[in-house]
Formats: C-alpha cells, structure tokens, sequence
C-alpha cells in the first residue's frame, strides 16, 4: 500500500525571469523574429536583441512554473524542480515560486552562466514572440530529481521546453522512469512547434512507448508532431496514442480526448487580449486543477479555458487574480 | 551669450528598481507599515520584507527617473545621474532608463551594495506603501557631476529622496550652486513627508536663499514643511518664497502659485485607480513638460493631471502609452 502524494503535481521545468516589453511589428521584423514563436538565443544575442528593446518588466515566467503558479493559486499542493544561478534573477524567480507556496528546493548554481532569462516581445495584437537565453537553466542535473520527491506527487509534469538542453533532458528521462515506476501518472506539454521539430522523433517515442499519460498541445503543436497538415487528422492520429490528450486551440476553445470519447468547451470571453504570454500554461493548469480535484473533463475544460482568460488579459505569465474564486464564480 | 542647453532637464535621483507586489492591509499591519509612506530600510530588513510578499514584479523606477521617463515621453530632451551598482538589477535600471532615450552614463560601481530596490506594496484600494534599500543609489559621488552637462540643461530637478544619503546630499548641493551660476532653473521635489520631518531645516534654507525656482509638493509635504495643519495656510507661507509652486492634491486636483497669482486643475478621471505609484513623479513630468515647451500655467498643469492619471490606472511608476498622443488627444 503506498501513502497518499505529498503533492498534487510536481513539475521540472525551465528557471526563467521574463523580461517584457511592449513592442512593434517593425522591431520584430528589423529583429529578424518570427511573431508568436519562441527562439533559443546566446549570451551576445540576448545583449544586442535587449538593448533593442523598449523599457521592459521583470516578471517570473517559464511554462512549467507558469503552470504550477496557476495550481497553487487553484489550491493544488504543488512542488517545482529548475536552476537558477546564485544571482538577483535567481533570487526573483525563487522568491516568486515560494511565494505562491509552492515547493521550491533546488539549489542555486554558484558559478555562471546566469538565471535564464526570456525576451518577450508583445505587439499591439496581444501576441508574444519569446527569445530565451537558457543560462543556468540548462545545467539542471539529474541529482536535483530525488526519487522520493516524484514519488510524493500524484502527477509529474514536464515541459517540451526542457528537451533541448542535454542535461535536463537526461534528468526527464530519468524522471519518468521513476514516476511510472511509483505508479504516478506523467503529464507532457510540448510547448512550441519548433521544439518539435527539434526532438519529433524522441517524444513519438515516449508517446509509443505509453511514458505519457496525458500530453497537452495547442494547433500548430499537435500538427507539427503528427506532420499532419489538419487539426483533425492531427487529433485522431495521436488521440490513439494517450490515454488523455488536450489540444487548444486559442479563440476557438480546446479539445480533449480520453480513451476515444472527445470532449470539447468553447473559449472564455475576454474583453481585450492584452498579452497571450502563459495562455497554454495557465490553461493546462487549471485543466490539471479540475484532474486532480476531482471534475470531469468537461469541467476540466471549462476551468483551463477560465485560467487562460484571466493570463491574457494582463501582462505577464502569472496570476494576478485570486483564480480558485474567479473560477468558482464562473463556474456558478 | 550661452549656448541653447542640450538637454530640457537633468534629473539627479536614487537609482532604483521597484519590487511590486499586492498585499493586504492585514499584511501592512503585521510588518508594521504606514500606508502611503516610505521608509528606509536596510539589507537584513529587505531580506525579511521580501520574503513576507507575494509575487512580485520587477519595474524600473525611482522618483526623478520616473519623472524623466514622463519627460522624455513627451518628448523633452533628457538626462539621468544616479548610482547603480554592477549587477542585474543595474542592467534593468540603465537599459530601462536609455530605452526611453534619457542620456545615463553614470559609471556602476563595482563594488557592494547591490543596486537600490523599492518594495512596494500595493493594497486593494490603490495606495503604495514603500520600503527602500539604498543600496548603491546612496553612494553616488559629486565626481559624477561634471559642470558642463548642469550647464547642457535648461532645468535641474533634484528629489528630496536624496537628502537622505551623505554623498548624494553633497552632490545635490555643489549641482544646485552649479546650474545657479550657469544662469539654469533648479526644480526640487520634497518626496515625502517624513523625509522633510528628517531635512526641514536644509529645505527651509534652500528656499530662503532663493535657491529652488519651481518647487514641487503634495498637501501633506507642504504642510509638513510649513509645519501648518492647514493647506490653504501651508500653501500662503511657502508660496511667498518661491517664484513657482505646484502642489498636488490626490483626486481633488492641484494648484500652482507663481509671484502670488494662483492657478488650479481638477483630477483627471480614472475608470479605476490600480496603483497610485509614480502619481507625483508623473504630475511633475507633464508640468515641467508644459513649461519647457512654451505652455502658460493652467495647460502645464493639465498636462500634469494627464500624465499622473495614465500612471495611476495600471501597475508600476513608468507610462505603458504613448503619453505624447494621448495629451495631445485630452488637450483637444
């Protein structure tokens, strides 16, 4: 008999401060940027592509904390492993995570590269592109993963994101091994197209070999990783594959299938998109929320859709509403 | 005969990073915090402030910068002097800073304390309350002065924040003897109630002497620099002593006095008053700006309602507009 998780979901992910600011479609194309994706860039592009920038604001970002500060805000127990450097962003991001209670143990990394750090441009469509300097972030070690931490979470939850440094990548893999092998169920999210392009072949793998319980993708994710040039025939060819899968889909709401039986819930209205920055985290994590307390999927649904309004229509990638009582009103 | 001045203003202030988060009043009365005000605080204090706050944000800020920031969105032509130290913060301030056009080319300092942070509460009903670690903004050296660039700017504006620190102190006063000598206004900000309860006597002096030619305060600084309890008394006493004094008075507006004649304003309205930060920074901005682009009195101090209610209406002490277009459209 094994005892009841210590957490409702623990998630490995990237470290990283957001730095954002307002910006035009001319920048982005003097930038070379491609609107609403997200780049890896180096320690020298990260300089040059900064100075370019507008006044900016610092807010804690990544996908996968994006993801944990939305469940903690929708009362699940939650625990994050990423690295920071031993530096004033490092600070910032530890600080923000532990604020919203959520658990919070992995050691700064004393020598350089920096925190990671992601350059948000946000155009007067509401779109974000990102640039992401993964400094320290890519040096997270298989030890920070202890076994008995992913054995303590109902869910692990990872991020695609997280695939591209080698490090991290071989602490993922390390960490699923121990999740299925604890019983827990793993939760994926393959983060952005690109990503996918870079790593199809590893995550049809894990998806084939039944590592992932639950995959979550938005339109241009799930099409990229089925090479499938339609949402639907995209869908139904990974659909057979996972047992959960969710599929957003921006102003047209989003999907899920479970076991074949597809389930499907409209957008939340949103009076104006200020910033789309975190709309698929939030939405997975008020998904997760309704998972683990319970709800069907229909309601799951409902709840990802209520997360992901109230993240677009602010700055920044983190909640700035209480969202258990902002989901239990609009939830009647 | 002089040359036209390069610059429209100078500012010399603390150069600060503003660390905002939301909180309760509950929160306020546990730290032991005076609504509204600031304080000064040290290392050991921050630590343990910080670690009381929720989530935060991370935006550029500091009295005069904000001022500036106001200034140069409407077009003025700027300069900055402060002190920050080598360290990401001080990347954040400086990229802030230039990002708007202002010159900075204050040196950091290599060595500790790190840049100044403000942690800044911001309670539900709109109101700030303000904790500052100096930092290395209090180490800033009268070396960094040089006379040429006081005599490259039309105006001088010094916040009395840094009254509070030796060396900036020393600064201020060898800046103000230099613009006087240049044949150049000095501007000068009281900042705070309590920091005049701390330097009544050299506020007092500097105004005998003729030194301040536009004074800036709000009702409770002028009270408390008359030592009057009474705004109308207050305002009759200092008015005598400055050729141009500008008082401001929260959602009852603001008034100016210049060789006895009188001019007021009402508010500008707000849909919704999210955070008053930078309220006065910004009301000095578009007044100053009004002067130095040729406007009389009463349009100086519209321009000043305008620029502190677009500052009041969202999260942080820097404009998110274009604050040019949107004075033009409110003057009509």
């Amino acid at each position: 008999m094994t005892t009841a998780p210590r957490f409702d979901v623990l998630a490995i992910g990237n470290a990283i401060v957001d730095v954002m600011a307002a910006a035009d479609d001319a920048l982005l194309a003097r930038e070379g940027l491609h609107k609403g994706g997200m780049a890896l860039i180096d320690a020298e592009r990260a300089t040059s592509l900064y100075a370019a920038m507008g006044p900016a604001q610092e807010i804690s970002g990544g996908s996968a904390a994006n993801t944990l500060a939305g469940l903690a805000g929708l009362g699940c127990t939650c625990a994050f492993v990423g690295q920071v450097a031993d530096d004033q962003l490092g600070e910032v991001f530890a600080h923000d995570v532990r604020a919203m209670g959520i658990s919070f143990t992995t050691a700064a990394r004393p020598s350089e590269p920096p925190t990671a750090r992601c350059l948000i441009l946000v155009t007067p469509d509401g779109q974000r592109t990102m640039n992401t300097f993964l400094g320290a972030s890519q040096f997270l070690p298989a030890s920070a993963l202890d076994a008995s931490l992913i054995r303590d979470a109902a869910i692990l939850y990872l991020e695609g994101y997280l695939w591209d440094p080698e490090e991290p990548r071989a602490a993922m893999r390390a960490a699923i091994d121990a999740a299925r092998s604890a019983g827990r169920k793993v939760a994926f999210t393959l983060s952005d197209a690109f990503v996918i392009d870079r790593h199809r072949s590893d995550f049809l793998d894990l998806i084939d070999q039944g590592q992932i319980d639950i995959l979550f993708a938005n339109d241009a994710e799930i099409q990229s990783l089925a090479q499938i040039d339609s949402f639907e025939g995209a869908v139904a060819a990974i659909a057979d594959k996972v047992p959960l899968l969710v599929v957003t889909r921006s102003a047209d709401g989003a999907i899920a299938v479970r076991n074949g039986e597809r389930f499907e819930v409209a957008a939340e209205p949103v009076d104006k998109v200020v910033d789309t920055t975190g709309a698929g985290d939030l939405f997975a994590a008020g998904f997760l929320a309704g998972q683990t307390q319970g709800k069907d999927i229909e309601t799951s649904l409902r709840m990802g859709a209520i997360a992901a309004a109230e993240i677009i229509s602010h700055f920044g990638a983190r909640p700035t509403v209480d969202l258990k009582a902002l989901t239990a009103q609009k939830l009647g």
